[in-house]
Formats: structure tokens, C-alpha cells, sequence
């Protein structure tokens, strides 16, 4: 965790704090209420790092006219089962989900359908997107490039994004497979966590500035991650780059501005939607029964020692996400004052002292 | 290399060798074209593994009646760019062409075209085919799933297979992208190669029958690989394993007759082929030069110490194939031998004289 002690916050408060601050920044009431939804279920399923913690950094680039609402999103090309949309500097969350939504939509007229989504920012966590899918009995694939963070297989310098992967499959009788990687050996965020608190990282994770190998992560930081599986993880996040570069039509991993550290331009990220109908092609009841049953023997595979029983991915974080529906999402006091100091800034007075007095509780 | 020493052949000798035993064993000319191209251009490019060694695997299920060539290859459904065809026992690579053929054909009509074919059998390279598309100028990924032969992140026993992931990309001034992965830590075969030269194996990559780790080859082939990256390779195969069991209405991993051990009914795979042409909601002189310059700036990056430029995927092996094609395939003697065998046993005994006199070259 961040810094400080945590607090258990009802899930119900996360969410208004955060649609609240967006409204008052002036997204929509549709749009404050995606977004919120999207970064507060991260919190939910133990995604932090894409959580409530991002909130005053989209709002300090929604608050410099730096992203937005998703007003301005548009179409610009479509052919049959495809379509690139530019997302007009719109926040991610609340552009994706409509770009999802498309791409779900063209998937019943043909079966698939894509959807190449430009000029986006951050969108949290990919598996939000693929879920989405799912909750509607479709595959999802979701891919998005980032700044560049990390060094390809055999270089010493940053070159590609820690570029994530979403896959979501739905299932029947258990919550969807949701699989959702950032194609390095660890999140980034897991190294400024150790940054942060003075911690060693373990070798293999980050090269500093000058390509070597590191432990210490305020030089990995100053560095490179590592892709994970060395030629594996490069190659896919490069692929996944140069997908989301021109078929989003958006800045390459080695172009982007940095969510942080550039406020000069929005950020143009690219984002790809893909949905498969399965059951366009496919008995639904059959092949359900046999996700489920796949889903049923991996279950009661052998674990190994010490360990429970085997998970899919997703399973985990569904169940977490409903304990914390139900008992409160912990969340740091640091972030609580993040949050806090940003409503200040910006004189929403009222949300300010209410993350404070939950730091107080 | 499998055993003993290597002879080099002219490749149009190893094409014309696998051609005609392919041939002779019943299948078209077609089929047998395709499947000899298929499995040298493996060699060509040093993926030995999934090349010429596997003749006589393919011949011995071919001679039992457990696969074939591609005439009763069918389409089982189809709805607008999606359509579910059957191999009908097929031999892979024979029906992988016509699979990925049609998906370009969808993506050419449709902007994107999937193809989920069931009752396949080992189709060789997965980025053969998904290379297959990027040479019209399209994009292609390519998966397909495999008998259990991986322990599933956190389980003690085999599950799924080492579940192969291609993703190829369109260059106009340098060789396609082409990014083929498998599942698991290093490939199997080569835990076989050191197996057969009684050679340990580095921990991680696979455990034995009881679970535990393992440097012992012959140890590791009676337990299980490991996948790449703990659950990420894991969930990945595991997703692929899930996509092409239902879309192609193949058997899943666990359910999955082994090539080599299973003879009493044929293989019953499922392979999945995604085609997209970014051409069709984008500019294509911008998008090639946009990817070309990409990969310029990748090649220009400092590289690690001791290290050679930065490559991307598939430029190795390309550079490796142009090389083989002018100055010949090494090729174990082994592999000739076993090659020599299978076709004596058949009674192509001009094919087996062939196959010995080049060990003795």
C-alpha cells in the first residue's frame, strides 16, 4: 500500500465522491458516472493502482482542457464490422465504454466487430472493457498503448508501453473469465510503491538509466521495466502498439505524452475493441455448459503445495469485489488526501473536507 | 539439434521429399504442396521443432486413417464475418491455408474476418498463417490449442496445452511482424532435446509428475511444463484453450487426443484465425510508413551489452530464411533417418534410398 494506514470506505461514498468531483468539472452526468464506475471497481477488485487513486490526475488534465467529456467523439471511418473512432481528447473511461458498447453492437450485425478507438488517455483497467462483454454473453479482447516505460528484448532504453491485454469470456455458472496483463514482469505502479517506502525490488524486474540491471527502485523508476518472458512480453506489447498506432491512428508508445509529466498536449492514445459473438456461429447452451465444466475440472485440480485451490483469471478479483460491495473498499489515507488537496484546488470545498474527515474516521 | 551431426540440404530437396510422400500417402497435389511448404519453411527459418521432424508423425496418423488432406473441409456456420468450419480431420497445415484464405476473404468484404476451425490436427507454426495474411498487405493473429502438457498457474498437473498465440503485421520496406508465442517457459521439444541427450534442464520450466520442480529432463516430460510468466502465460493459454474449444467446437486441452500417443481416434483441435485490414478505415501509405519508421527506430535503439541491434519479431528469421534458401536447410541426421524409415515402411523406397543417401552427403 501507498504510504499511511488505510481506511475502509463504503463503496457507495467512492463512487459520489468521484462523480461528484467530474461533475463539477464539467463532464456530464453520464460521463462523471463511467468514470467513476470504472475506477472505483478497480478499487473494488483490488486494482488500486487503477483506482481512486488516478482521480486527481485525470482531473488536473480535464481541469487544463487537457481531456474531457466524451462530447466530442466521433466516427471518422467505417467499413462492415470495423470502425476507428477518435475519441476528441475524451477521458478513457468515458470513451471506451461507448467504443466497447460499438463494437458489441457490430459484433450482433456481423458476429465481430472492431473498434479502433484514437485520440483516447488513460482508461484504467483494460479488463473493465473485455468484462463488459462478457456481462452481455460476448468475448471481449481490449488492448491500449501507453507512453513508453519500458525497454524491448535486447535494448537498453525505454521504446514501448507497459501495453495491457484484456480477454473476457462469459461464463454461466461462474463470473466471467476475465484475463488482464500488462505485458511487463510487474506493474509499474509496484515499483513506485517500493520507491515510495524505501524498498529493495526484486533483480529482473527494471534496468536503470544506464541499462543496468537494478534493485533499487527509485533507479528503476529513472530506468526501464522489463518486459515479462523477455522476447514473449516485447513482442506483444510491441504488436499491441503498433496496432493501437494506426488502427486508432494514434501516437506510437515512443510519441505519447505522458499522462504526468506533459501538459502541453491531450494525450493520443489508441485503444482496440474487439467482440466475438460466439453464439453467432455457435449452440449457446452447449457452449456454456462447457466453459462452465472447463471452469469446474481446473477447479479441482491438484494445487500446488501450500497453495488453494486453482483459480481462473477473474475469479479472484470478483470475489473481492463482492466482500468489498459489502463490507468497504480499503483505500490509503494518502490517497483520500490526494483527493482531498485536488477538490481544494479547485475550491469544491465541500468534497475536500469529506475526504479529509474519512482520513479522520 | 536432436542428435548426432547435421548434413545441409537444398530446400527444394526438403520440400520435394515431404511433397512427395505427402503425395504418395494419398493427399492432392495441392494438399501436399501446402503442407511441405508449410513444414520446411518451419526449417528455413530455424523453428526445427515444427518442421520436416514432424513428417513422419503426420504420415503414420495419415497412413491410419486419422487425418488427411483437405476435401472434406467444411463450413458448419456462418453469419456475417464470423463462420465455423470443419476440418473434417484435415491434416493442419492442408486446412489452416484455407481457414486464414477465407478469413482474408471476410476481412476484404467485412474490415475484419474470423475463422474458428474445429476437427484440425497440428498445424505446425502458428505464424506461418498469420504471416500468410500480413504478406497481402493484412493482419493476422492465429491461435490454436494443444493436448495438456502445462500445469495451470498454481496447480500440481497438466491442464492445458502450451496453447500457441501469432500476431503478424504488414511492413512495406522491411520483412512482416511476426510474433509467435507459445504458452509455456521454452517450447517442449526443446525439453525433449535434452532428454535425449541426457542434458539437465534449468529450474522453472517445468515440474514432474508430483509437482515438484525439476531439472531432470526426462523427469520434466512425465510432468509438466510451466507456463511463461505464472499466470499471465497461464491465463493466456488457458483463454486461447476456452476461445478455440467453443468457437471451433473442438475438443478442449484436457479432452485432447495426443498426436503421439493417442491412435484410436483422430485429433479433434481447434484453431482460431483473426484477419484484419487496417486498410479499409485507414490510409495505407500513411499506416506503412508509420510502422516502417517504427520499426527503423526500434532497430536504432542502444542494445543491452553484447548484443547486436535491436530486432523485431520474425526479422531474425527472416534474414535466416533467405540465407537457408540459397545455402541450404541444416538438417539433423537423425531427422533424415527417421524420415528414411517412415518411408520404407510405406514402401516408398526411392524416398527412403533418397532420404539415407543425404546423411551419407
Amino acid at each position: 500500500m501507498i504510504a499511511g494506514r488505510e481506511v475502509c470506505v463504503p463503496v457507495g461514498v467512492l463512487v459520489g465522491l468521484t462523480e461528484t468531483c467530474f461533475g463539477r468539472l464539467g463532464l456530464s452526468r453520464e460521463d462523471a458516472s463511467v468514470v467513476a464506475d470504472v475506477l472505483i471497481d478497480a478499487n473494488l477488485r483490488g486494482i488500486s493502482s487503477h483506482g481512486f487513486q488516478r482521480v486527481p490526475i485525470y482531473a488536473k488534465r480535464v481541469r487544463q482542457g487537457l481531456a474531457g467529456g466524451s462530447e466530442e467523439m466521433s466516427v471518422v471511418a467505417s467499413f462492415g464490422a470495423v470502425c476507428h473512432m477518435d475519441a476528441g481528447k475524451g477521458l478513457g473511461p468515458a470513451v471506451a465504454v461507448k467504443a466497447l458498447d460499438k463494437a458489441a453492437a457490430l459484433a450482433r450485425e456481423y458476429g465481430v466487430g472492431l473498434v479502433a478507438l484514437g485520440g483516447s488517455t488513460h482508461f484504467g483497467p483494460a479488463g473493465y472493457y473485455a468484462r463488459r462483454a462478457a456481462s452481455r454473453g460476448l468475448v471481449g479482447m481490449v488492448m491500449s498503448n501507453a507512453p513508453k516505460t519500458m525497454a524491448p528484448y535486447g535494448a537498453l532504453e525505454r521504446f514501448v508501453g507497459t501495453n495491457p491485454l484484456a480477454i473476457a469470456i462469459p461464463l454461466a455458472r461462474h463470473e466471467p473469465f476475465v484475463l488482464d496483463i500488462a505485458t511487463s514482469v510487474v506493474a509499474r505502479g509496484k515499483i513506485s510503491q517500493a520507491a515510495q517506502v524505501g524498498e529493495p525490488i526484486p533483480l529482473g524486474l527494471a534496468i536503470d538509466s544506464e541499462g543496468r540491471p537494478t534493485t533499487d527502485a527509485v533507479a528503476a523508476l529513472a530506468g526501464s521495466v522489463l518486459p515479462f518472458a523477455g522476447p514473449k512480453g516485447s513482442g506483444l506489447a510491441l504488436a499491441i502498439g503498433m496496432l493501437c498506432g494506426v488502427l486508432g491512428c494514434a501516437d506510437f508508445d515512443d510519441e505519447l505524452a505522458s499522462m504526468y509529466e506533459d501538459f502541453d498536449k491531450p494525450q493520443n492514445i489508441g485503444q482496440l475493441f474487439l467482440v466475438v459473438d460466439p453464439w453467432s456461429v455457435q449452440d449457446r447452451d452447449r457452449g456454456e455448459r462447457r466453459w462452465d465444466g472447463l471452469i469446474d475440472r481446473l477447479g479441482a485440480l491438484a494445487p500446488a503445495e501450500g497453495r488453494g485451490p486453482v483459480q481462473y483469471p477473474g475469479q479472484l478479483e470478483a470475489a473481492r469485489a463482492s466482500e468489498r460491495a459489502r463490507d468497504g473498499v480499503p483505500v490509503s489515507s494518502a490517497e483520500l488526501m490526494a483527493f482531498a488537496e485536488c477538490c481544494a484546488e479547485y475550491g469544491f470545498d465541500d468534497l475536500a473536507t469529506a475526504g479529509r474527515s474519512l482520513v479522520g474516521m
